[in-house]
């Protein structure tokens, strides 16, 4: 069988699972998630065999530590799948619930109704722990998932498949609702971005680079992010405490993430005051700070800033730092600059706080607050799949109810139309 | 200038002048639309003048009654389309409304704000009336648009566009709020499709031949319907007259639009009381009736139906007509044939309401009623720019918020993340 047959052949039958999953009840939805996780626990010595394989073929590549370290599943690792798992049960099932029902003239009852979306493919990177987080809520949203891992974690990925398989088949639901691709080339996610008859929903998760081919190559819509250039400005007038504890926390405690400041605006009125023991405190942590020049005539251990400075997603423990003269000014930094992810304004001041989470264009807009709240869970979404940046369906952290849509359903008499 | 940079400009002025009309006061936005309605009827002369314009190349390149009938501006189009757009000012604007707002554990206040998507292209076929309909209801959404209508309406539509824009400068908004793309080549379409940098949707609306080019060679999401392949189904045990009033009103009353009636299941313990009565209403009317074995027993003056017959819109008198075994081949009929589009069961059933109203897996499902209540203003949303039968960010009929979407804002106090 060719590759492409074999891929045309998972997306037909995610598409026949997806109408079983569709009408399955929360109950036994969520029996099969906990079945998972009691399968991850009792198998974990052998999903832990097949990750060692993952890893010496990984050490013979010679992958960075980094990745390596993103490759293994540890016994803590398994622990958070499970764990993950059962918080994804306690979830509500967004499916079958009616809103906006109203009654028309005529009599007609109209509602839109919480339905799965269908078949949606992942296509992700190396943490094989994301098998099990995706399943699991494409799962409790009732849709058939096609899973695509990194080439890297080929084995350890098949062997968490094969528990999930096995958890669907005693609950005698079809095991394609969760299916893993079994090929480890490129061209093989090339021909699963082509299924549009059978697949409804892409989503990539990974670096800039996984994400834009994916864009580029699929005829089915992508759910995506490629990047989070996340800015905090500080106001006039703003608490300049508060903004240094917001400030250390949305770059330092956990830099390498997408939700982290990348860049700070300051209002010139403030920057005297603020610039100088912020500064101190992040250099502290061990923070690169790369300033405009009247940032480096406040802080004389900054760098020049580049023009490249200013769109960088740093990832890391270097800050860009801009003295602006107005509100105004900060409004049109963000508007060039950012990637439309998450921005704060740190204010005492009523107008511009409204005027912010107004006019800034982005999926998460704070006021006096961290960016790193920009999470599903942080949100009260429960659990994420991702994060958009994209308007179309879904801007934003997206949780269970980002897995599916609604239909209209129509309740009549024998009504019809004059 | 090339074709190209035309467009890129078109398209780069439209995203600036989606900044604009995104922060505009509902009042100022509903003068905006009462202002085009008073101009349109002000300056109705100039846009029939233009109209012949079209109207005499339409027919000396021999374009058939039905299009020419479609091009041209009458009074009463005039009459409609200032109609429309004051029905339009009357609708709540969308924008900056907040929903789901929640108060997390830690104090932060979390809330969706709805917001334009921003900059929406239509590309649409010869009736020149769309271009005021669409260009309204992205308007009081806030969005921007840019508007290609079709080659044959090329003056009527620029006639338009002069109106608009005239309305929109008055105001001291951007004219590039609302744009008609100034050029009549296909090639246009396609490099508009690719300005995904500055573009955020695209609405085709027209035949499925150029739907599906624009789905084909858009780099920016779609939405769309291909076709309305509508089932109305008739129970066991169902009311029969009341089956009898709603399937001559889905097939007959507008036989060639996508809501329409085109295949009619009917349960085996029904057909014989219901198809005699039933086919001598419609062969009255005018319909062709393309039947399944059993059918054309019953009926005699029904044709074999062939399998071609099942997938057909017909847009046209003619129905196809089978006789099923049961509920579930009911079921699986519609899950092989329908477009998503509509279907209707006629029951009196309660446990087959709620199954049919839960699995099938359409953008609008009645119980009841005719089909023809898959419309926009029919369902209570005021107005529609289309139908989608994708189920990403709308699926059914899409008004003022399907033209918008949601970002979260978040009020703080000092909040940090642990």
């Amino acid at each position: 069988m060719s590759l492409e047959s074999i891929i045309i052949k998972i997306a037909k039958e995610a598409r026949d699972a997806a109408t079983k999953i569709a009408d399955c009840s929360a109950i036994k939805k969520n029996q099969v998630l906990l079945a998972i996780a009691a399968g991850l626990k009792q198998q974990a010595g052998f999903i832990q065999t097949e990750n060692i394989k993952d890893l010496t073929a990984a050490r013979k590549k010679g992958l960075s530590a980094a990745m390596i370290e993103r490759l293994t599943i540890k016994d803590e690792t398994i622990l958070s799948m499970t764990q993950g798992l059962k918080e994804v049960a306690l979830l509500p099932d967004p499916v079958g619930a009616m809103k906006n029902t109203v009654i028309r003239p005529n009599g007609l009852q109209v509602a839109r109704m919480r339905i799965p979306l269908g078949v949606i493919g992942i296509i992700y990177e190396s943490r094989p722990n994301v098998t099990v987080d995706a399943a699991g809520l494409c799962l409790k949203a009732g849709n058939a998932v096609i899973l695509r891992g990194g080439s890297e974690a080929f084995h350890s990925n098949q062997a968490l498949a094969a528990i999930i398989s096995q958890a669907l088949e005693e609950a005698d639901l079809p095991a394609a609702v969760v299916q893993v691709l079994p090929a480890r080339d490129r061209e093989a996610v090339n021909i699963m971005l082509k299924q549009d008859d059978s697949i409804d929903l892409i989503i990539p998760r990974g670096g800039e680079g996984l994400i834009r081919f994916v864009a580029e190559n699929s005829r089915i819509p992508v759910l995506k992010h490629y990047k989070g250039v996340c800015h905090v400005y500080v106001d006039q007038g703003a608490d300049l405490k508060m903004a240094e504890k917001i400030c250390f926390n949305a770059k330092v405690q956990r830099p390498g993430v997408c939700n982290a400041m990348e860049t700070l605006l300051v209002h010139k009125d403030s920057a005297d005051l603020f610039l100088p023991s912020m500064a101190e405190q992040l250099i502290k942590a061990g923070v690169e700070i790369r300033g405009c020049p009247i940032t480096c005539k406040i802080i004389p251990q900054a760098k020049e800033a580049v023009e490249q400075d200013w769109p960088a997603e740093y990832l890391d423990l270097i800050l860009a730092v801009r003295v602006v003269t107005d509100f105004n000014q900060a409004l049109e930094h963000i508007s060039r600059y950012s990637s439309s992810h998450t921005e704060v304004i740190i204010t005492e001041n009523y107008k511009r706080a409204r005027g912010f989470v107004r006019q800034v264009d982005s999926s998460v807009v704070l006021v006096n607050a961290s960016t790193r709240f920009n999470d599903g869970g942080q949100l009260g979404l429960g659990a994420e799949i991702g994060i958009s940046t994209s308007k179309l369906h879904a801007f934003g952290p997206m949780g269970l109810e980002e897995l599916t849509t609604t239909k209209f359903v129509v309740f009549g008499d024998g009504q019809i139309r004059e």
